[in-house]
């Protein structure tokens, strides 16, 4: 009974992967297509993890998931990838299927539990980690310890409020800072622009990426680069107040969208200057890159049930 | 070696007590006016401790003191009420000088601890204190420990920014939750809007204060209403953002302004309930006035003394 087994479900792909104690190298790992929108989608999950099944081998399995979700419970509430998934209590089914104890969390909280535990965060007490990417995801390390609240939904931090008038978000609230600076939302304003005149050399199409419009900017083009600006902007102001709340030693960003580089950080960095509500947050602050990559929702499962087994045992 | 004593220096008033183990009712207990503005504060707080002390009884002291304030080395920055102490090492002076150790936070934190160790927030792991008063101040509670951050400057919630283009905050930032709902900015708004040729029974004066703009609003007058509409309002805003970041299963509200009662929390639970990300976080939500009064600092500064004992033990 030493294995441990951490799941990552994406909307593409289920992952399953087996670790051995202290390692975070999979000596057996599974891929397989989620085709979440198929039915079917826990059958193909339970062959995924017979596949790397050990019997009498694994102590317990870790799960990274879209939310929202109850980790209390290890119910899925209603993702939007995987319509058959309503309130459907992902853990208790493969725990009794499975005989072992199946902890579930968030992927963006996996994410950041990750990068404290073997990434980017390693030796950090107080972190925050930010996705950018189709929405932004947060997951925060206070005191050593993963936030996750009451309902097991805190960390929601791209469903702040910078600004009550601000653009829809796809959760239907205005002004959040998944509207202004997620892939979409920039698409969106790129495509605003066009609409409303703007030269560029970008054809108007909602079906635009955020890389695309990198391109675009790197190749000079004056809008996609206020696009970006914009973007960093707000993700500027958002972060101030990341700062004042939780006064991290580390800022991590992940997801497709940070991987722009400094089309997004430069205006990034210079608008959490100005708005940071004092200089002394920045002292000694690191702000990184993601270290762990596609493996970030893995490995963060892998610690989340490395973490409730060893606080059982303590 | 067992009492502790507790401090808490306010802008007026100096507050020494001294407590058994297990205890929340001072044995001794010395008020001392603190005259900040005039030299000598620390001498005074010296004189004050020796009045309660009692040798070879006391084990550590606790303070709660206006920040900003380093609680990892007990300095005390740049707080504005006592000009002289500018980066001043007010915890280790008191430890030399008494010879036991000395525990600082700011007065936010240690009313939101002392709430949740022994008043509102008993028994609730994740905690978010707010006190509306001259400023807007946060203490916060996460998986049962004390959110103080990498530079002892974590749960600054007054300065967390809900609009770029809001009003001016006292601290020079514009759009903070201070700026809009904090008892000075409520007076400003009243006076704007006096100025602006607005009908009230109110007189322009930058020296009105919140208890007659609200007694003003119970006896009907729509300005005055208005004024604390809107204040809930913003109110409303922040706290939504204060639920999807810490998912917390208990508010608490502290300070004068939230004294006004109906006048602002009416509109806040409204504004609230709309801005709120998702219905499921209001679930099973505690929302509390808090419970401890003036003591809340000083009963703050005795959990900060014990927590830290106990740790220290452990």
């Amino acid at each position: 009974m030493s294995l441990i087994l951490a799941i990552d479900i994406g909307g593409t792909h289920i992952r399953v992967a087996a670790y051995e104690p202290d390692s975070t190298k999979p000596i057996a790992h599974k891929r397989t297509k989620s085709l979440a929108q198929t039915p079917g989608v826990f059958d193909r999950l339970v062959e995924a993890v017979e596949s790397v099944w050990q019997d009498g081998q694994v102590s317990a399995i870790g799960i990274a998931s879209p939310g929202p979700l109850d980790p209390y419970t290890g119910t899925i509430l209603d993702t939007p990838n995987i319509p058959q998934w309503k309130n459907f209590p992902l853990a208790p089914k493969l725990s009794e299927r499975f005989g072992v104890p199946v902890y579930l969390d968030n992927d963006a909280n996996m994410a950041g539990l990750g990068e404290w535990q073997f990434g980017a965060g390693r030796g950090h007490s107080n972190l925050v980690y930010l996705t950018i990417s189709t929405g932004i995801g947060g997951g925060v390390i206070v005191n050593d310890s993963l936030l996750q609240g009451f309902h097991g939904m805190g960390a929601e931090l791209g469903h702040m409020i910078i600004d009550p008038d601000g653009p829809l978000c796809g959760c239907g609230h205005r002004g959040h800072i998944e509207s202004f600076s997620s892939g979409p939302a920039i698409v969106r304003y790129v495509n605003e622009l066009i609409h409303a005149g703007e030269k560029t050399t970008l054809h108007a199409d909602p079906n635009l990426s955020p890389a695309q419009i990198a391109d675009a900017a790197l190749a000079g083009d004056p809008l996609a680069i206020s696009a970006f600006e914009r973007a960093g902007h707000y993700l500027g102001i958002a972060v101030a107040n990341y700062l004042a709340i939780f006064d991290p030693s580390i800022l991590v960003f992940g997801g497709g969208v940070s991987q722009v580089g400094d089309l997004l950080f430069k205006p990034f960095e210079a608008s959490l200057r100005k708005h940071v509500f004092h200089p002394h947050y920045m002292d000694d602050l690191t702000i990184s890159k993601a270290a762990l990559g596609d493996d970030a929702g893995l490995l963060g499962a892998l610690a989340l049930a490395r973490l409730a087994l060893s606080s059982s045992k303590g």
